[in-house]
């Protein structure tokens, strides 16, 4: 079999998702005029093979998460795609069919978030496929929000529901856990589907930039995601109910002791924000007519304990470790 | 060994290299507001050990060379360095030690070079440690060169010397070449460190921006990024003498054969330009004012094949491929 060189790599794959700004990939570089009036927001994301995804998950489906994560980051700062560039580092055993399907996963979601490909780099990798992308947006000068500016009182939002993902991945564990096998054929395939493919919720950012004083996307677990964006303000709250999806339910009703899990996991991708008090309202309707539930979870009070998270009960619950870590 | 987790590694290590659009590194994103009346350029590349590095080259040697490269590519398009991004995928066997240097380094050349680090991301690596950097920088708006519009009876550049990095790694191999063995200490040192440190050649963005049609930066060897920018405008050239630096022309006194893997070997870093006749003597002018050394290597003439290469005695040099393949 033959495998084309780099060159031919990024014409026949790559150019093709190309923007204007990325000049048909021919250059070393994206040059572009900035929106005026407009501040540059840039965000990067690096995933590996065994540690972010399964090296044998569908090559679309690893190209689309990798730029959902990094779209999801932008969409936390309230800000609209520009454009992305890609580092691809290839293992050895690529094939060009694992390339195109790759290439069409990722044009695939280019066209239907608008960031066009503008550049990047391949190269080959001595052990895992690794990916970097770089995700460039732009937000009105001024308004980008940063997950610092939490207030006293605020109202704190999630987007969606939290918890799916990492069931997802328990999903992927082999033998299957117990609780796996309880679960309806829907639910598992809701679930590994949540780990697959995140959902930058970008069309929020309309309403977190009218409403919110600060946000962040909840990519290492709610717990310790919002223990990290509180702590900047020097602040805790009262968790009450977290939204979970149908599937998560009905894990939970298998074995209540996957609570920690859900609070903890990573790979949610939903948006965590905190809004003034008399913004609440206005910030709810803003993000159902963008079609994105919201849910409040608790409210900002002064303190520097972590965030405290009850169950169903009412009783506080204890976590071991506030979210997954890396290292 | 106690190592530190991620948030850690950003607070001790990277934040104090972030520049004010990094936000000390607290967030997910960076931000900031782009120069008015100047275009963005944005490059990354990625960098992976054991291919394009040793994996026990020094930690700081590594960091800045993953750096330098990138602004290689702004040096090219004639801009300047605003900021960037560090991707690092660390392998299971880091220690803090080497991060610390690593950092170092990565910080005296963001001081050097003026290129604040503003965002990034920390990942464990299943395998070798990959980096990958994106960096920003700016034109004024309109100016920024592009490889590809090189006009015929342009004068060909290069900036410094040609084929001195592909040397400096052969002579990491074990056993040493033969010809390595009879070079003299001082340039078996300077053509290692040609190697692990490329000089990024921004001070020749103000002669580039203001003479030249066209320009690249030399990274995949001479023969066959020339026939690259070349190919892009319809072009060909005859290549006369290519500079080679003192430590060059000793190995090639001990073998002549070395001549094709200096030409097409990679990792130069040097800069390639194309400038118009009539903008020769300014552009020679404002490159001795910028203190970077450049000599004339052809003329760009019709023709659609690759460019030829002549030795000292006014031969053509049969090259079997016109750059180092990473596939």
């Amino acid at each position: 079999m033959t495998r084309p060189g780099e060159d031919e790599i990024i014409e026949k794959y790559f150019a093709p998702l190309s923007g204007p700004a990325g000049l048909g990939l021919a250059d070393d570089a994206a040059a572009f005029a900035p929106p005026p009036g407009q501040d540059l927001v840039v965000t990067k994301d690096m995933l590996c093979a065994g540690v972010h995804f399964f090296a044998d998950d569908p090559p679309g489906a690893i190209a689309r998460k990798a730029l959902r994560v990094n779209l999801s980051d932008l969409a936390a700062k309230g800000a609209e795609p520009l454009g992305f560039l890609l580092g691809l580092a290839l293992p050895d055993d690529w094939t060009p069919d694992w390339l195109a399907a790759f290439a069409a996963g990722l044009g695939e979601d280019a066209a239907a978030y608008r960031c066009p490909l503008i550049g990047g780099d391949t190269v080959k990798s001595p052990g895992a496929l690794t990916l970097s992308i770089t995700a460039l947006g732009s937000v009105p000068a001024g308004l980008r929000l940063t997950r610092s500016r939490v207030a006293e009182n605020d109202i704190l939002y999630v987007s969606g529901t939290i918890g799916d993902a990492v069931l997802g991945l328990g999903l992927r564990g082999l033998p299957p856990p117990a609780w796996g096998l309880e679960l309806s054929a829907e639910s598992q395939v809701f679930l590994r589907e949540r780990y697959l493919l995140p959902q930058p919720r970008l069309t929020l950012r309309a309403a977190l930039r009218a409403s919110a004083h600060a946000a962040m996307d909840i990519s290492d677990g709610l717990a310790g995601d919002l223990a990290k964006m509180l702590r900047l303000s020097g602040l805790t709250a009262e968790i009450g109910e977290v939204p979970f999806s149908a599937a998560a339910q009905e894990a939970l009703r298998a074995e209540d002791g996957l609570i920690a899990a859900l609070l903890t996991g990573g790979d949610d991708y939903e948006i965590l924000a905190a809004v003034p008090p008399d913004m609440a309202a206005s910030f709810e309707r803003a993000a159902a007519a963008a079609q994105v539930p919201v849910r409040r979870i608790g409210v900002a009070r002064r303190g520097t304990t972590p965030p405290v998270f009850h169950d169903t009960a009412g009783r506080a619950i204890q976590l071991k470790s506030l979210s997954y870590g890396h290292f």
